[in-house]
């Protein structure tokens, strides 16, 4: 009982007190040496410059943001309109939504269809003509119908005949956009864009108001990709005009741009140098297929007890702002891991030069029986049935002597 | 000063021109050979199989995307409807908003309450019936209120007497549900989804209008999940049914529906393999507790110079869109980091089989010593006190002397 | 021939029957000795502590999720309004947009401007006086205008002469803010959430109406971070001033408030413990620049056959609603992949012991020399070219000798 205690004292004291290294070959080969040691210089240049400094391996990072974007439109147009001579268009009337989300569209063509009321008319020659009753069949049409067919044939206008449907009356005729775009002055729309972000892990929150913009800055400003790359204040033709596209033909038939709004915050600095980055993208190519951004919306009213509605095909620019952001630390966590993996890839200078050393080089043999110490299975019994203790006594004594 | 010049030369040279690898054992044993070899074959199938081939390792990946999400609603609905015999609904009536977000609602089912005004009236029974004024407390009643109570009890209809309210008149009465759903119809419309989406780190911009659709195939495909995956087309009926929901029981009390479009793009072959993958979720399960979606919107209009409403309890199906994408394409970086970590993991090999030799196997005493030798601290004094120079070549010639 | 494929044999033999493994000195030395295994034990903790159990090193992760959030609002409030002596507020009038989206604004103060046709009128002095029509330039005015300006000087009011404009008339005078705000009753209001979320890579659904919601509990709770933490029913002045906010300023001017939704779920555990978090942030520091949240919206009505509107400028709260999450569950390729890196990260304690050992302790030549065998260029021509078979076994016999 003593005995196994002691020897158990023993082993953890072996355990506890030891350390074991390699034993190495220390090869004096400068053709070796030297590709072993660039070697290990382009390890330790991808190492510290790529995933150290680079990708900033010292850090503990995040892409979690809570982001909060508001928008507000200013500027007025004037088109003909209606009844009236002129009409003029303020942020009320072509903004959708009027709260200004992160996505909304500006009007810059329409088309109107004044009065709408439930009752009979004819149908837009669109979908098809007809001569008499028998060209028409009772009921709903496919897609593209504008209302319940009654099964009469009824003059469209002068020259054409059409299925009367029941439905909104008069019915729409959207075969003629008109160019150039009714609202072709939001060009000189300005878009002021209110962004705040919070970085929650580092409880961090930074607003696109930065130290730089001030009260009478931003009166004034108007956003230049180097003027002035941090004025929140946008010109709608200048946005177009950078995400690639052309505003005219994008006002006339619409289309959708993206603005992204781009933080990448290096905390070990001071906060005011994390600022915004803006950019701008044409999300829709010109000229392919299905290529505008139109929708209907109604004005609804009631005359003389009756629902009406005026009845509007918008053309509009879709504008979709999209906040990325990224904030990094220092933290011990991460440098221990990357410093740790680091030399774990320095091991690859090792396994590469051992290929060159050990089957390319002429004196590889000579290597090779330096390297290597053979065991074999078959031989001597030595050590196999020696109690441990003893054993490792005389294996020492052995060492020692030999080697 | 000449002598020290010379050795920093020497120790110089040494660290250029040296390698150093480590010594091994090569244990000729059947068992533990073949043991080795499956680890390591194993470990190079997981490498290859998993890290490089499955999770594509060589790549440098990015799942940051910009996308842009619009719809287009078509279809035309009736109901029974106000004083006329009939309405009928189009886009522009039943899709909330008007402008076709990535969610959107479509209203399947409603309760109007016609011409409310600003007055005094009997409020719905639900908040409880009174006998005489005393069971009325004039002021504002709890979460349900539909108005400011004056205190007095007036008849609600025939039957029933309820306190009265300040507030738009008359109350909105929702008890019953229309069953089937007004908009039942609904089922039948269709919807189109325009998305474009942008990797900004690979300069890649796709739409869901592959090269696979032209303009004459859009004008008819209907989206069918294997046979017209890439219709942009879908019919809403056939996107609640592939959810996993009901329709008829959906479109009575509303519900929400997710659409997500997958784009996984491996840009190491032509972008034009890069198509999108549509799913369908039905986001709330049937009869569950609060399981409907609806809302309340109002249309206000003047009569006789006052401010009246049509309010509408809108019951619908939201749909929500959702467009993930992660993009790959063949880079230097990541390939190295991916072969140096995978051999790191080759290791495993070495200190499984270690374990099996030198603790399992009965000759482990042979083979233990067959790998170690052993430094005692009280060893000879050789070396200790020695000047390096010469120490290292007394140390070199006794090695070549033993080993 | 024959002798050519039994040497092939053979090395496929000796490829696939052979281990080896590196040659160690295990160094008697309590200090080294303590050290290696104090840093080992460093190691061991950071992989078992920090990557294994805090990290969740053994699972698969995913924070793509599907989620759906929609609203509901519920309270009543009293203004002074218009014509009438009093004006009742109920959702469909203060919510924007009525569906109730992830993001939605409540207004709490407003500016109304009555009965707007397009005509001609004077415009705000803001954008300067005149004494004279020579101080009014035809023609559109910059940023702020109002209108189109017709080159008239005309009479704002009794004692300031203002351009006249054609445009909508009368102007907005937005000078003073109703203080305090018309709607402070929004204090009360409560917010109902539905928010649904699905992980598609494990196939989870869950709800914010977890389990311990049922029925009854919804009807009556209100949500307090610690007494009711999962009840979805929210106070509005609760939420607001935990953001950090003060109700009754922020309903002055409007304001923007973050409400994060957290789900962390750990599915090795039964799916039921996987709950939300609400979080609250307010987004917008007060009195900062441009600090508040408005937008103007319209009420479009017919009357005499004319275009009229009213527009409101809103002040209001905007509540953006975020979800965010992360499920996590057992999969065997991510635990390979971290305890093969978690053994090489154990490398890290013998390159700094060897430093320790080689470079610093006095006995570091002693060690070397232990340590590292030199293999010279221009050493013995032993084995260089000898063939490979009988090389070997030479080795073999002169290392069975002398180690």
């Amino acid at each position: 009982m003593a005995r196994r205690l002691q020897l158990v004292q023993e082993e953890l004291a072996a355990f506890f007190f030891e350390y074991d290294t390699p034993r190495m070959v220390l090869v004096r080969n400068k053709k070796v040496g030297v590709i072993f040691r660039l070697i290990q210089l382009l390890v330790l240049a991808y190492v510290v410059g790529w995933v150290f400094v680079y990708e900033k391996g010292y850090q503990t990072s995040s892409s979690g943001l809570i982001s909060s974007v508001s928008v507000k439109l200013k500027g007025l147009a004037v088109t003909p309109f209606l009844d009236s001579s002129a009409q003029v268009w303020d942020v009320a009337d072509y903004v959708f939504p009027a709260q200004g989300d992160s996505s909304f569209v500006v009007m810059t063509n329409f088309i109107v269809t004044l009065r709408q009321t439930q009752r009979h008319c004819a149908e837009h020659p669109e979908g098809g003509t007809c001569k008499d009753d028998s060209g028409c069949t009772p009921g709903k049409a496919e897609r593209n119908a504008q209302g319940i067919r009654s099964g009469r044939c009824v003059a469209f206008n002068d020259s054409v005949r059409t299925c009367e449907i029941f439905g909104w009356c008069p019915v729409e005729v959207d075969d003629h956009i008109p160019r150039p775009a009714l609202l072709q002055e939001a060009e000189n729309f300005t878009l002021f864009i209110k962004n705040s972000i919070s970085f929650p892990r580092f409880k961090v929150n930074r607003r696109n108001l930065v130290e730089e913009v001030n009260k009478s800055y931003i009166k004034t400003c108007l956003y230049h990709k180097t003027a002035h790359p941090l004025c929140p204040v946008f010109n709608l033709g200048y946005v177009v005009r950078e995400s690639g596209l052309n505003f005219s033909s994008l006002a006339e038939e619409g289309g959708v741009v993206g603005i992204t709004i781009d933080w990448d915050c290096d905390l070990d600095w001071h906060v005011r140098h994390c600022k915004p980055v803006y950019e701008f993208h044409g999300l829709y190519e010109e000229k392919s297929l299905s290529s505008g951004f139109n929708f209907r919306f109604a004005r609804h009213f009631m005359e003389n007890g009756t629902n009406h509605r005026h009845l509007f095909k918008v053309f509009g620019i879709r504008f979709d702002i999209l906040v990325n952001g990224k904030a990094g630390k220092f933290d011990i966590i991460p440098t221990m891991t990357t410093i740790g993996s680091g030399i774990g890839i320095f091991g690859v200078a090792t396994v590469l030069c051992d290929l060159l050393l050990l089957h390319i080089l002429p004196k590889r043999h000579y290597y090779k029986q330096k390297k290597f110490k053979y065991a074999e299975d078959m031989g001597p019994e030595a050590g196999a049935g020696d109690p441990a203790a003893t054993g490792s006594t005389l294996v020492l004594q052995e060492n020692m002597k030999t080697s």
